[in-house]
């Protein structure tokens, strides 16, 4: 077993915070499935924490830790075999392939972890993101992407100007506007989502044409949908279309 | 400013527990929004424990207490303005009006929530679950629900004999299938959808047409989308087709 001294242990505990994790350049990972994910990806490793001989790393970064520390390393309330701290990786370029999702303001760790796990599923590369938006290195955002991270770009951004200055077509999901059953989706675009208790601000919805999912039955007394659970249904409108342009 | 007796406190606390919600019949809903939809619904009051008198109730059922007191009573780790205890509902006969969703085993709380909210959101009425599906007066379902709770109604039964008596069509989400894109569907049918670890049984499976929803990009490494993204990408196959059905 090997001591982690109190410097180290509170260096870790301090990524749990945004302005520390930039400050050194550094977010934890927690658990073997999901480190494996960043190992396999273009993330460096810096250190690796865990109770178990279960990962393929090299013998400096590797530490083996009993329960007691490893425990006071965690953020979890259960902790699982083993934590890692990895570099936060520079981003790239931001490109227009195909899609590009924006969101206006996510601040629920666990709403932009499924929505960055959404654009994995659903082959969108790059999201935007106004710099309000919650960070994609808080710990719980890396751990709700079940490593989707390692697969999708996220860019915090001044997101007026980048709509502006994109020459594309910005759609925004809305609660009216045209259908997002019937519309004609432009697939080379930008689909901004906004935040639950706000929506999408008005500057941004006015350079953007409005999108809606429509209302189930007579009487549906449901308000919205979460932001998480629209963005699945937009996205799967845009990306199922591109199957049957292909078939 | 009145008092709650330690008695009754204790009785409210265990509520958290299954086996004294169907004990006493009674379950617990926090927050004055998720409330007042429960008291606007067929729900029935017990008790209401309030900081503010912003509810229109009978007087022997309100209880102005202090934030201490509610903080005492609180399943949350930031108690809201209000916490009521309603009487759990006699469960309607099932019906099969239209599609009607089936879960095979649901054990995170969040997840059974959102799919409720779901279910809401896309006017499917009732849900029937394995027994051993997380119940939905479980406190962490019922926040998550948003008051959808109110509104769709959760039958535990014996899943596989249900599905085999209903003389239904079923289909079931799995990870190989018929794509749930260009598949037909029939809208009074039975759709199942299984846990995110162990999908849908084999018994199940055999009695269903199995239902896939497929993979976007050519090197996509994403294993599998939450079950709660998956049944909304289902539910909105299913019922976007009634809306163009009708146009």
């Amino acid at each position: 077993m090997q001591k982690v001294s109190k410097t180290e242990q509170k260096q870790i505990k301090s990524l749990k915070y945004k302005k520390y994790r930039y400050k050194n350049g550094l977010f934890v990972v927690e658990g073997v499935k999901v480190i494996n994910e960043f190992l396999n990806s273009d993330y460096q490793l810096v250190r690796l924490y865990s109770l178990e001989d279960v990962f393929d790393v090299s013998e400096e970064k590797l530490r083996r830790v009993d329960l007691a520390t490893l425990k006071s390393l965690s953020f979890l309330s259960t902790p699982q075999i083993a934590l890692a701290v990895f570099e936060i990786k520079q981003v790239k370029a931001l490109k227009y392939n195909a899609l590009t999702l924006a969101l206006d303001t996510i601040n629920d760790p666990g709403n932009l972890g499924t929505i960055i796990r959404l654009c994995d599923w659903f082959d969108v590369r790059d999201i935007i993101c106004t710099k309000e938006t919650v960070d994609c290195y808080n710990p719980k955002v890396v751990q709700s992407t079940m490593g989707s991270l390692t697969r999708v770009s996220l860019h915090y951004l001044d997101l007026p100007q980048v709509l502006q200055s994109s020459g594309l077509q910005i759609y925004s999901s809305e609660m009216t506007g045209e259908s997002v059953y019937s519309a004609e989706l432009n697939q080379h675009s930008i689909l901004v989502m906004g935040s639950e208790s706000h929506g999408v601000s008005k500057e941004i919805s006015s350079m953007s044409s409005p999108l809606t999912i429509p209302h189930f039955g007579s009487d549906n007394k449901t308000e919205s949908l979460n932001v998480a659970m629209a963005t699945s249904i937009m996205l799967n409108e845009f990306k199922r279309r591109t199957i049957e342009m292909k078939s």
